[in-house]
């Protein structure tokens, strides 16, 4: 038998009115390890962010500035940035405040990311801070960062639901978004923090963002495949126009709050989608797929990508 | 913490133009426990379609007709259907070659099911006959079904894709649909028998078989979940107006030609996304999830639904 991808699947049938290209923003090395048990060294996590790059990753998301107390696994961000200077490939951090822009800033980063959260309980669980009090912050750093020129990305977390509160009104992410465009970040990622969201309520937060103005083309959707929502989340908002989608190669990550074994919707399994619907990417699925084996092995944990278990079945069998 | 579907996730989003009500055809019984390598007795057998049918499935796959020396897990399927006389249920079975039909009337089955192949090679190999042969003996089946005033689903497999083949032309299953419609089935389900069709490829599969004069409404959408895509592959299946889906719980099954540990779409997953969408499909997620958690443990492995398996990590947190 022979593999899928050399056999030409999947078959490449397009669909009117969806983009002709989009972006896939690779959050692996930083949303995707920041959640794994084991933590990977400065020069590993370089190593990754060079594979992805030759496997055509045009934006790879580099590390987090923040406590190395409070998340080890982005330990050290600076080194990773510090063995990648030459690297054809925008590396975007995550600096949730001041301090960790100002890190951020001297390790020679040229694009940062603030978070914001949906709901009230989220933001004192995860951000430590109320939400008026997480907004002032992130509005310093964002400030900050674009006065000096610097690209930055909104994220927004627990747009769909939270495991507190339960549902999530589509305004709730809409007003950050629109707060946070004010301010002067390029773009917003729409995060499903927990992975509940399903095609309806997709259409309904892009809706809730243009009502207030916010058009698509300044969003990205950030989904969680908890319960193995994601793609059909992401062909929703392929309908609806977004362009920029996130995910995470090896399906690495995952939320602590759901005790769930599935994290980031897998990157090769958004590439396998976009490929048959003939939506250009710039990336390649098999060394992308090689680069998720890999990583999986130097964390010692399985694969959660559906499309990398069956690529290598498929392999075995022949 | 609560559990998700206790706060009320997911959000309920209904999309306008979407069916508002459709058939989940629960294949575990059969599709899925065929290719289980743990084969369960016909008692387990019937208790798992008693708790499917007591958490609302209407339609549940019963068993197979064929020899059991070739499928072992299909053995005694008519002491399945004896044990279930009384159920308030369609339980339709397989029924490949006239055979198995007699045998299945003797049972006392109602409904019974034929296969097609739209690749000559997966024929061969699977049906262990040419396409032309395998469509003469499936006609005669259907016809002394149709005959004796039995409802008859035809089958299709590898309609997106085959092992050896790769990609399959959309009209090779929308020839097959007309001739088994013409001979008097109820209705086609399709299937991606190897989990490899993405969004664009459904679309062009329902809009071949228009072309053809064969209504959306005969068509079920049988999607494999190997690559990841059936849940995608079902809204797209949903906005082309398809109003019965296949699944099975727990995701039992999988295709012997991929080894992937992932088979059909898990009922559960599926169940998420249509609550999420507000269609109306009267089964009851806790309760299908049990019932996924029970047979798990019967054939002592792991369930392959996310939803199932984020539903038990939440449990386990609280």
């Amino acid at each position: 038998m022979t593999g899928a991808l050399e056999l030409g699947l999947p078959m490449r049938r397009p669909r009117a009115g969806l983009p002709e290209r989009v972006t896939v923003w690779e959050v692996g090395p930083r949303d995707g390890l920041q959640a794994e048990p084991t933590a990977l060294e400065p020069a590993v996590r370089a190593e990754l962010i060079r594979r992805l790059a030759a496997a055509g990753a045009s934006v790879i998301e580099a590390g987090s500035f923040v406590r190395a107390d409070r998340v080890p696994q982005m330990a050290r961000s600076a080194e990773v940035l510090a063995a990648l200077g030459d690297l054809d490939a925008r590396l975007p951090v995550l600096t949730p405040n001041p301090r960790g822009l100002q890190d951020a800033i001297d390790a020679g980063a040229r694009e940062v990311a603030v978070f914001l959260s949906a709901t009230e309980t989220f933001s004192r669980a995860n951000l430590g801070a109320s939400m008026a009090d997480a907004e002032a912050a992130a509005e310093e750093v964002v400030r900050t960062a674009v006065d000096r020129g610097m690209r930055v990305r909104g994220y927004v977390s627990m747009v769909f639901g939270d495991p507190w509160e339960g549902a999530v009104e589509p305004d709730a992410s809409a007003r950050l978004s629109e707060r946070m465009l004010a301010w002067g970040v390029a773009e917003v990622s729409l995060g499903d923090t927990i992975g509940v969201a399903t095609p309806g309520a997709v259409a309904d937060v892009i809706a809730a963002h243009a009502a207030r103005g916010v058009p698509v083309d300044r969003l990205a959707l950030h989904m969680h495949d908890t319960y193995g929502q994601a793609l059909a989340n992401v062909y929703a908002g392929l309908e609806a126009g977004v362009r920029i989608f996130d995910s995470a190669v090896a399906g690495t990550g995952g939320c602590p709050f759901a005790r769930s074994a599935t994290g980031n919707l897998a990157t090769e399994d958004l590439l396998w989608m976009l490929d048959g619907l003939g939506i250009e990417h710039g990336m390649d699925l098999s060394a992308i797929a090689g680069t998720g084996d890999w990583l999986s092995a130097e964390l010692g944990r399985a694969t959660t990508s559906r499309v990398a278990r069956a690529l290598a079945g498929g392999k075995e069998a022949r």
